[in-house]
């Protein structure tokens, strides 16, 4: 099982469709990080080509898994170490690439149904094969066009039985998560 | 469908399993009533006793359901909306068999596996069948014992390919809701 997961900050949406760059958030490391552990993720890769914002995330990492905050909370030290901060999503492919020894099928997530796209059983099954898998989440209204055109594949927007799917990336990340690598009770296996 | 959710933050446990009454905060408002307004959740219930703890919560629901937040993003409003603020599981209960003409069905989570476990793929068919759901989910270390007890059962903890289990309550909450009530492609259904 070879799975990555990467949270972008850079190139992202705004609410008009502009390519931003969007601010590191405390808890988008946390709450993906342990869902990451949790489900035998290799490395959460966070994208941020700002400095600043490279070094408050290597903060907040850091006073998890070398200060204080490790000595009292081992579980939490143990979802930030698989946290890497990268500056672009070329890095990070490069990155993936070299630490799978093959260039891993890279899978874009949106909110919104894309062309491209491949279902959940088929990623699920390609992973248990053996596959390594790099899954790409936006941060702001999601992730670039231009991101999303760069990806082999894009999977199905997350649905409920509602019209409404603004799900937070933490939650989306998680439930992702959930349905290509969670363990299923037999009924549904 | 009928399906609600309700956030202990009293009774829960700390670290060291004592009961005690944890802090309201911003993103657990969010997170949850984003992933029950995509899931079709009818009534996000937020319970604490404080009444300092109620306002917070109440004063951040209003700013987006009838404030500045609601007028710059109406998803978010719209979200909020389903949240009602509570002072105990008893007052939840209360609401919640009248709003549905009958007692739900209640089941707590929890990151151990517990006595009384019933099955995810069991409750989504109950659910399609139209049995009313109240779905608790414990904030800091989780749900109080008593809670654990006065739930109709416990639905199984959230597993991947590892050891590691520590989600976040947001996490939690939106991978049980996809699981519940989530569209399952068609070699999933």
């Amino acid at each position: 099982m070879k799975v990555d997961v990467a949270l972008v900050h850079y190139p992202v949406i705004n609410r008009n469709g502009e390519t931003i760059g969007s601010a590191v958030t405390n808890l988008d490391l946390h709450d993906i990080a342990r869902a990451g552990k949790t489900y035998g993720v290799g490395t959460y890769w966070v994208i941020t080509p700002f400095k600043e914002q490279q070094d408050l995330a290597g903060q907040i990492v850091g006073h998890w898994t070398q200060g204080y905050g490790g000595s009292v909370n081992p579980d939490r030290s143990s979802a930030l170490s698989i946290v890497t901060v990268c500056s672009s999503y070329a890095e990070v492919l490069a990155a993936a690439t070299k630490k799978f020894g093959t260039k891993p099928l890279v899978l874009a997530t949106c909110a919104k149904e894309q062309v491209a796209t491949l279902r959940y059983a088929e990623i699920r099954s390609r992973i248990q094969q053996g596959t390594p898998v790099l899954l790409l989440f936006g941060t702001a209204w999601g992730l670039s066009p231009e991101l999303l055109e760069a990806a082999d594949g894009v999977l199905p927007p997350l649905c409920g039985p509602t019209e409404f799917n603004h799900l937070s990336v933490r939650s989306a990340a998680s439930i992702i998560l959930d349905r290509l690598l969670g363990e299923r009770d037999e009924k549904e296996a």
